[in-house]
């Protein structure tokens, strides 16, 4: 079944709100196994929505319009689908039976303007709406089903889940189901990280597979649709396999985990306490790892030593390293993570210092040069880096890179 | 000037991901005056991408695509785009050796595929990203303009605001000029505030005002269409201060003023040092501080003081202070503000102590409880808020209700 949806509304395309709505209806789509092929968003013009649904009709074997139910003049999708479905518009008696009581409940005055809207496509079958006024409406020509709905969240999603998807359970639909997981990774570009799986890529067919770059690193989405829920989670399962043996190094997560939340479950689960000191990241890495709940239980404290004076006071690094090295270096980086991991009394010291641009770089210390240590145990992990970006980006791959290094080691 | 969006991703039509990227262009847009005629998603189907992009290029003069131009095999766009122009996909030199020198500064091994994103349809302008690998191109034929960016956000609205609008502005764009104001405000509701404009609000016709409720305080949107910019300036100037009037105590800045900008100027200006205590924000104001370029001149150091040592160790709070009080609470704030900057040797100290949840919580002391110090000069304010929200957000609006007041104070 290959389904695509029509989202009708002038103000979506002045972008005064996001299409949330399309959105949660491609993802019942998904559970369902309908293909959705296309999302189109036009506005309140008759001749733009009729050429659109004629399209659409023409193509699918479902079209969803979301919006245009209202009483106002320019609620024109009951019209337009109408014409686009070469039928009349007729007064239901239902709908406006519906309506009627819905006003009677409310106790309030019902308008002419409301009657127009129990006019619908000749041969409609009503979708009741429990949460206004704008009935929808199902319109089945045997090789199309044209359902509209209202744009209003609530309304449209009770319409969804009450009325379309049994119809289509009832009607249309072979058991099929889709699962989905998303593998997140850190520390592996998109491109290097196809070369690593690219045979898999190739071969791909079921469940699919599709990398995605991002901020903190690329994902890949694993999506398998089977006749049960445990067949569909067994192929992702077989296929996860795969995939870690070629990239396990870098995963460090599935679905909605972010990186700091990983982290904490380690450190939970290996009673570890820390403490940071961050230069160029400038409480960065303090805001990542206490936006945890339960952070305090690990997190000691950190310092954001921006000046010298600060390395100095409050992390002991050396005179002599500043004056010798620089502050951006990895001597003072390193004294940084010692002297934390000492005074503060933990276990980790984590430590940044670095060029976040855009000014201050020179030749020998360009923009985005980033030095990060971590001392844990007896060990002090340095590494250099050099990150591209604006000063937004420098930080925040500098706390990437840093968590991810901390993720490794303590693993 | 009639535009279209199609945005391509198999994951927008799973609906994993919102498309935000076509919402925020949208507004772009009608700041501009373009009229948005459609917005079209589709998979990373070549078929269905070449159908949709003819039947766009056919009936639009501006179109642009976000999306699919990584460097893996579902990235389609870049051959979809010159099949549907008729036109050969070349290896472009220029944006090749854009991608060869971003690999040189991330220092970086560049892959054969990430060669792939070189070949543009002929004729193209090269779109330059400075966020990442994939260039954007540009074609125009004459009759149409095909602008091709990358989904990922940040790249997708640089490549907007630095080359399409400028591009746009220059070569197409007819006189009547659409200008935008936005009056960001922090420390008042939405319902406050329109109550306080109602009457403005009622009488709007050209500049339109548009309030808007964001994270960090509700912005006002200023819209004006006029013959020249000067015009459209002066209409806007006009009713910005009709607004000020009412509400000026609550504005805070500009379009894209961060707080943190507004206070980096001040400082700068006043020539004030500034040191932060963080303990429930843990880290999040020091990051917000030091997210300005040049802030290293202000910002002496923060301390993120997660336990009762920190506190005692690195701001002087008194064990008493701790014992009686505990370390949520009024007088330990105060400490906490006056011992960073005694110890920082700055003009102003920060400090935050609170709650943040989920857990944590007592009757006497619920979560989302959070003291705020400010010390300055010889005068500590120290102020009690109740925030509401999740961990994330009470610290987020914590870090911003200190910071309004930063910025009132040394106004």
């Amino acid at each position: 079944m290959k389904a695509e949806i029509i989202a009708v509304g002038t103000e979506l395309l002045l972008g005064q709100i996001v299409d949330t709505n399309s959105q949660w209806i491609a993802e019942r789509l998904a559970e369902l196994g309908v293909d959705l092929y296309y999302k189109t968003t036009v506005g309140d013009n008759e001749n733009r929505l009729e050429s659109v649904l004629r399209q659409s009709i023409e193509r699918s074997d479902l079209v969803i319009t979301t919006g245009g139910l209202g009483p106002t003049q320019d609620d024109i999708t009951r019209q337009v689908v109408a014409d686009a479905l070469d039928l009349e518009l007729i007064k239901n008696q239902e709908a406006l039976k519906e309506i009627r009581s819905y006003f009677q409940e409310m106790d309030r005055e019902m308008t002419d303007n409301n009657v127009q809207q129990a006019f619908l496509p000749q041969g409609s079958q009503i979708v009741i709406n429990n949460n206004g006024t704008a009935p929808g409406f199902l319109v089945d020509t045997g090789e199309t089903i044209v359902i509209s709905v209202p744009g209003v969240p609530l309304e449209m999603k009770s319409m969804i889940i009450d009325f379309l998807i049994p119809y289509l359970k009832d009607n249309k639909l072979e058991d099929q189901v889709i699962q989905s997981r998303v593998i997140k990774t850190c520390g592996i570009g998109e491109s290097s990280l196809e070369t690593k799986i690219d045979d898999i890529l190739r071969e791909q067919t079921n469940p699919t597979i599709a990398p995605l770059a991002g901020q903190g690193g690329v994902k890949i989405r694993l999506t398998a649709k089977a006749d049960s829920l445990e067949e569909a989670q067994a192929m992702i399962a077989t296929k996860e396999e795969e995939l870690k043996e070629r990239i396990g190094e870098y995963i460090y997560g599935y679905d909605d985990d972010r990186l700091e939340d990983v982290i904490a479950d380690l450190l939970w689960e290996k009673d570890l306490t820390i403490a940071t000191a961050e230069s160029c990241t400038g409480g960065l890495i303090g805001d990542r790892l206490t936006s945890v709940a339960g952070s305090s239980a690990y997190f000691e404290r950190g310092v954001i030593s921006y000046s010298n004076q600060a390395k100095k006071d409050l992390l002991d690094v050396k005179e002599s390293t500043l004056e010798e090295y620089g502050a951006v270096s990895a001597k003072t980086a390193q004294e940084m993570a010692l002297g934390i991991k000492r005074l503060a009394d933990v276990d980790i010291g984590l430590a940044t210092t670095g060029i976040a641009g855009p000014g201050g770089g020179t030749e020998e210390k360009p923009v985005g040069l980033v030095y990060l240590a971590l001392a844990y145990g007896d060990q002090v992990i340095v590494k250099e880096n050099k990150f591209n970006g604006n000063r937004r980006r420098v930080k925040y791959l500098t706390s990437q890179t840093l968590l991810n290094l901390l993720r490794k080691t303590i693993l």
